[in-house]
């Protein structure tokens, strides 16, 4: 084994987890690196954009893993660091995104919008100023 | 502004945000970085495990912030990858974790366990085989 780098990365659940793997490759160019689909459809996809980690795997509330949709609403958000957020937001909403509010430059020194996504899990797009 | 790094970090909703703050010190030895309080103690934090991000705020059910002990449960898992996962799951149990299941090698390559931390998110703490 080599050297382990400690990381973070939030595993999103959701419903229709091959679905949410293509709106986040069409929102956010992600690009898939691991892939695990069961007999029934299910996955777990291991997801990076621009090097940056996350990964997306279909509910299972047997072990305690809620969709957005199951819960009526999410316990986690997002913070995507990324440059020109405001294209980034554009991409995700003609992917089926809804902005919650646009890009701007809020007083805690971010410039940053928010959006959810069509599984239910919130976004806040941007970078510190 | 320097150059943006890509990057995605979970921002955790919690209830008793500034005590959960001190319990993933205690539990993962994350140091906090940035740190908001606003009059009422509601606190935004920003948190580093050995330079791997993430965040905690209180819970703001009018933005679509819930935490786990509102909804009965959460929609992301946070996949902490780090060397000496039993350690550091029992470090997080001393410190109030609940464990879900040991650290143990899976059939998916990892060496991993689960725990449920005290604000009722869950945590897959290994590493790659």
């Amino acid at each position: 084994m080599s050297a382990v780098v400690t990381s973070v990365a939030p595993m999103l659940s959701v419903r229709e987890g091959a679905r949410a793997v293509e709106f986040y490759k069409a929102a956010f160019g992600a690009v898939e690196t691991y892939r695990v689909e069961s007999p029934d459809g299910d996955v777990v996809s291991r997801l990076s954009i621009e090097g940056a980690e996350f990964w997306v795997a279909d509910e299972s509330p047997e072990h305690a893993n809620f969709s957005p949709a199951t819960l009526n609403g999410c316990t986690t958000r997002i913070i995507l660091n990324i440059a020109e957020p405001a294209a980034v937001v554009a991409r995700a909403i003609a992917a089926g995104a809804r902005e919650v509010h646009p890009v701007r430059d809020e007083e805690y020194g971010w410039r940053q919008g928010r959006i959810v996504d069509p599984f239910g899990h919130h976004w806040e797009i941007g970078h510190e100023l």
